[in-house]
């Protein structure tokens, strides 16, 4: 890897609900370092800012002191139109919080600051699963159920840079009370903490999405039944993308993606019911393909081409 | 207009359920003239462009003799891969058939087909109540819901020309059956036809969403409730297009926008209260700005495009 220059590198960061990964990431794709730690769920934006900092010592210095030229931030937060960050349900001390202007000073680095679905969605359409594709949506099913868009073959931002909040499309008008206020929304059904949430009404003593994943496995029928029925909200919502957006493919990734097998025959079937036959057709509905990594690779991606546009 | 020269000239048709409609537009957006009839229902696809034909005849004829380079057409349709369209519930025998040969062959011009409601949302985004936006979706609420939407300040077409089709995002899972094959798509709630439908379910005698507007106008309270109903399956469906694409504007059209006072008050805070903060507040929603003209407008603006990028 000694052939990078340092003025082809970045650092990325994905700041995740539970780990926060941080990565030295070259023009090319290629991670040379990696550091990671747990997110602390409880800390403030300034405490955050100095944990990332140390991140990014411990990966430039492990990818052999280099010097990347900026900070790729993806972090699970909307935005407000002065760019300061808005809800952030699952790190909720950050709202309101100036935390670009933190990393930048933590880190001496320009920082480029965007939603954590959405660089998930550049990383996947850059070198994974949507890679080629001219309009992809990407779903992260974790936590919460997040999205990103690529449209045109580009990051679709919206005007405030929360564009692809998948998660919050309404699949059950009157259903389940969700965390961004409204009711119903497709994270209430498709996240990790719906199955468990799910299962534990329906009587299965489980912690995570993994348990109820396990004794669907083990033949448990209410476990099965909670993936199908996943699967069905995820195909209402992704049927209703295919006609307003008629992408080329759909990417679904995240830790809950796992349980693919049970959850994307009625996912598919649901879909292709409830799109026009063209969009069905022709899209494509397939698993992420880059690990824990679309999301570092994609903030890495998206910081480059801020830099290249010269607009950080 | 004797300024315009030839090749600043257009035809542009409208086709819709109820009427067809040509115009002669120049690059400037100026129609210079024309010509309209009933959509024949029960036409096939060779009777019908004679037809345009002979309207785009007459326009001409009317514009002073002019001679346009290029025929935009747009359709209730969708497209498949090979070019020929798809479904057209309200012009069923044109399915499947090779429209666009036959335009061109009627009329002797260069042809750009496309969906009807993509041609409203370029026509409201470049001369209407979208202008200037970068990220715009128009809804039109006519005998169905169609929609388009803008991204980046382009028309998005999407892989088959099928993007936009908000008519038939699901807002009510279980809800009434589609044309389309799906249920509860938001053109049965929001359509004009779904006000009748709903109407007459209600015990109301009524023909067209007109009369229902009449009677809310004269006090009737179920009739009053219908577009409140409207207004919140439309709020229901705009908050999740907020959430996914974080749009400058939502520019709602057709002929049942008309009863815009009583639909938009439910339709706004429901919009509100489902969409997150930052694009709740930063979208207008706003009523379209050219009445029955979008849609030749926007078929000609796609029209010139297509010319200059030398792909028509």
């Amino acid at each position: 890897m000694g052939s990078n220059d340092a003025a082809d590198l970045v650092l990325a960061l994905d700041l995740g609900g539970t780990n926060m990964r941080v990565a030295v990431v070259s023009s090319g794709g290629d991670i040379l370092a990696r550091s990671e730690t747990a997110t602390p769920y409880d800390a403030g934006a300034e405490e955050l800012a100095i944990l990332v900092a140390a991140l990014c010592r411990q990966a430039a210095s492990d990818a052999g002191n280099v010097s990347p030229i900026g900070l790729g931030a993806a972090i699970p937060a909307t935005f407000r139109p002065d760019g300061t960050v808005g809800k952030l349900p699952n790190l909720p001390r950050l709202s309101g919080s100036d935390i670009k202007g933190l990393l930048a000073r933590e880190t001496g680095l320009r920082v480029e600051l965007m939603n954590d679905a959405t660089a998930a969605a550049a990383g996947e359409h850059w070198l994974g699963a949507a890679a080629g594709a001219e309009n992809a949506i990407m779903i992260t099913l974790g936590t919460g159920v997040g999205g990103g868009i690529i449209l045109g073959g580009k990051v679709h931002f919206g005007a405030d840079g929360t564009a692809g909040e998948i998660g919050h499309l309404c699949v059950e008008p009157e259903g389940h009370q969700c965390g961004c206020g409204s009711r119903g929304c497709l994270e209430q059904y498709a996240s990790g903490t719906a199955v468990v949430r799910q299962a534990r009404e329906s009587g299965l003593i489980v912690s995570t999405a993994k348990d109820v994943y396990d004794l669907a496995d083990r033949g448990d029928l209410a476990a099965g039944r909670l993936f199908l029925e996943m699967g069905r909200y995820l195909g209402i919502a992704i049927g209703g993308l295919l006609n307003v957006l008629d992408p080329d493919v759909v990417v679904i990734g995240g830790g809950v993606a796992a349980a693919w097998g049970r959850f994307y025959p009625a996912m598919r079937a649901e879909a292709t019911a409830r799109a026009f036959p063209e969009p069905a057709e022709r899209a494509k509905i397939v698993r992420a393909s880059l690990g824990d990594d679309p999301g570092v690779l994609g903030a890495a991606k998206i910081t480059f081409e801020r830099i290249a546009e010269g607009r950080l």
